[in-house]
């Protein structure tokens, strides 16, 4: 038989997460208070996140312990399976060996609860009441919903309104996890009655949903906030993903030459990327990194290097990073996962840092990629993922143009199943390719705060 | 660590599948011809089936081998992980040892894979051109619609329309790999006609759909048909489940006492127990082997073991079997893959010969089941299997009442992901529990063919 799949034992399952930040010629930006504009302290941020999460946030040590307790959990799907993509490979007639790393073997479906996991776990230990947060396309509200009732916490989950009503089915499933679902904006929180107030037809956006979780936590002092992605310690516990496949690679007697993952807030990219990009970063060998994001939402490619506020009702801190504008509210695209004005700091550092390029995509070609890998290897993929796939397959026929045969990974980073309403779409045509929002990202950039001239 | 899951290397994948007729005590009665009541000949059979399907059907070699290319897919899933249910233990308090096997990581996400790749495999070989198949659930179609685009054949599910109708994306997941889906009864076949005729809001019912399938196939030269479930070769097909469980319980070093599945056709039940029950049959260990099957459609608990048609239009051969009577059609219960008449003859003839006990469970039983295992193990069942889990339960609180550590295991054929609608259903108090329907049963049995009394 040829080797498809390559497995680790439990004993692989990674000891401690990776933190890029020790590996880096320069440190990335602090965040800053947005009143003082001074680099924030950890004391100022106890009222939203537990202490030891946000003792990672501000670490620079390389390696992070993994607790037993949230190894034992993750052993139930990790380490989860690096694939050789034969059928792909023969479909698309390429020379190119393409690897996918798959995360949609997790209880929730995608690499969310690879963070949700410990997130929840510290809390817990920190006697935390009650955990607020937002979601999307609802891969992460789902996530921390299981989580949570592992542990036996309430969690409140603010979805943004347009995923809310595109997938009933991820209310229902946090909800059968004992999460509570809130369609965002809402009118629970001052934020969501501000928005709610210009616009009752608000589709929301993370940047709100961010904001109404941010407010809850803020003013119930049992009550910690979550956050999906963006921050420096959600992308620390993505990093199993990397760890995981460098020693797969081993295994399959490869290197990747192309390392590729889609963006939204970072993490799923930044869990699978940074390890290879850490080992480059201490002399070793050096792959192509490509963020791939929806041109709808393009930060990484389109948006502006600087101080912005994490939400749309800026209560966050001021983070650097690539921004469209906190008040950019991206097209109703169906992917909800990546509708983040934002970027994960650590990301966009590294991207200043020439360590990694980005690339966006429209939704049509996204669906048309997701569909071709789906047909070619069984798997649905969740369509942010696709978003990865489709410059996977651009640079796999490229392979086969150019006569080279390379080593490409994708991440994988969660299955489709959830999405149906939107293959639905796609299969009748119905799937649109915005266009690029220069208009309204230019207002949102106009109005950065003022500190984001530094 | 504690262990919590028992992986295999590729190389366990087996390279047979095991014919459990090899080593029974008495043969199982052969199936009919209808018209002559003469056991049928592979001749009469090859209008239906591929060549090589209807010689496993009728072989009585313990061992059969799985051909590498159906190995090579197979890979991509399996040897499917076997879980210690260690939180589900602790949130019971029972000294029992819980353990299942997880059938949900396969592309189609259950059981239903396993036999839809090589059905698929052996018809391409043989020239088919077209593939027809009934659907309950969705969970067959679905796997076979996948099969079929891996094999560039084209498929056609005739989708019981209870169950079309409560699951749309089931239906889209099948029209995303190239399948066509047919609510049934349908006005495409002489069978559904019929049927509309007489009742046009009829809900459907597996036995209506396997006619009308049978029906396409039957009259189109180049088509063949593919069954789910009941027939000795997909039940065949399916006892990787548990001769892979064989080789994991080693691993942990331990036995099962108690093997429990669901059971609708009998291919998932007889696919983990089967291996074991044969090991016992040739002088081993010996298992307590329980089926579990809805109140509402009960064929084992409450059926009648004769010659019955293994669907309502009766185009199919008679087989015996334990049976509701082919024109019963069952509740629309939110179970449709354990929506039909019938049983697997090989189900039905070891339990006529001792080997193995059923019960049945109500819906709220079962999915009060489904949600208590899934906040305990993150993982949210199907509600097929939540019959499976209604059982188990019942096992490890006896346990715990008797002060008992025994060692059970159960059958996770597949996730749930694609059955939120029944699961918000039952977060708002709407399932129901459907009396026995012992009226329309005694109408159905009253109305068995002649043949029956042999």
């Amino acid at each position: 038989m040829d080797t498809i799949k390559y497995l680790l034992p439990d004993s692989e399952i990674p000891k401690a997460w990776y933190n890029i930040v020790a590996d880096l010629p320069a440190p990335p930006p602090p965040p800053l208070h947005p009143g003082t504009g001074e680099p924030l302290t950890a004391a100022e941020l106890e009222p939203l996140f537990a202490k030891e999460l946000i003792a990672q946030e501000m670490s620079s040590e390389r390696e992070i312990e993994i607790p037993a307790e949230v190894r034992q959990i993750l052993a139930q799907w990790r380490p989860s399976p690096l694939y050789r993509a034969r059928r792909l490979e023969k479909a698309l007639g390429t020379p190119a060996r393409i690897y996918y790393k798959y995360e949609g073997t997790s209880p929730s479906g995608s690499h969310k609860f690879n963070t949700a996991l410990p997130q929840v776990y510290y809390n817990k230990a920190e006697g935390t009441k009650r955990i607020t947060t937002e979601t999307g396309a609802g891969q992460w509200g789902s996530a921390l919903s299981i989580a949570c009732s592992m542990f036996d916490i309430p969690c409140e989950v603010f979805m943004v309104k347009v995923s809310f009503s595109q997938k009933p089915y991820r209310k229902a499933l946090m909800e059968t996890f004992g999460g509570r679902c809130i369609a965002s904006p809402s009118m629970d929180t001052e934020a969501g009655r501000a928005i709610l107030a210009v616009d009752p037809e608000c589709p929301g956006s993370l940047g709100i949903a961010i904001s109404e979780a941010v407010e809850v936590a803020a003013k119930n002092p049992d009550t910690k906030y979550c956050l999906g992605s963006v921050l420096n310690h959600v992308l620390l516990h993505q990093t199993v993903i990397g760890l995981e496949s460098m020693r797969q690679f081993e295994l399959a007697d490869d290197y990747p030459d192309v390392i590729i993952g889609c963006t939204g807030g970072g993490s799923n990219f930044a869990g699978i990327a940074f390890p290879f990009m850490g080992e480059s970063l201490r002399g070793g060998r050096k792959a192509q990194i490509i963020a791939v994001e929806p041109s709808a939402c393009p930060s990484l490619t389109k948006g502006r290097y600087a101080y912005d506020f994490g939400d749309t009702g800026k209560l966050t801190p001021l983070v650097k990073m690539h921004t469209l504008g906190s008040s950019f509210i991206p097209p109703a695209i169906h992917t909800g996962g990546l509708r983040y004005h934002g970027m994960a700091p650590l990301v966009s550092h590294v991207q200043e840092l020439g360590l990694m390029e980005s690339r966006s995509v429209g939704q049509k070609d996204v669906f048309r990629a997701g569909v071709a890998f789906a047909k070619a290897e069984g798997i649905l993929p969740a369509p942010e993922a696709s978003h990865a796939i489709a410059a996977l397959l651009d640079e796999a026929i490229r392979c086969r143009e150019e006569g080279v045969s390379k080593s490409l990974l994708v991440n994988l980073c969660g299955h489709g199943h959830f999405d149906m309403t939107a293959y639905m779409k796609h299969a009748a045509g119905e799937i649109e390719d915005y266009d690029y929002p220069a208009g309204e990202i230019a207002m949102a950039l106009a109005g950065l705060p003022a500190v984001a001239t530094q």
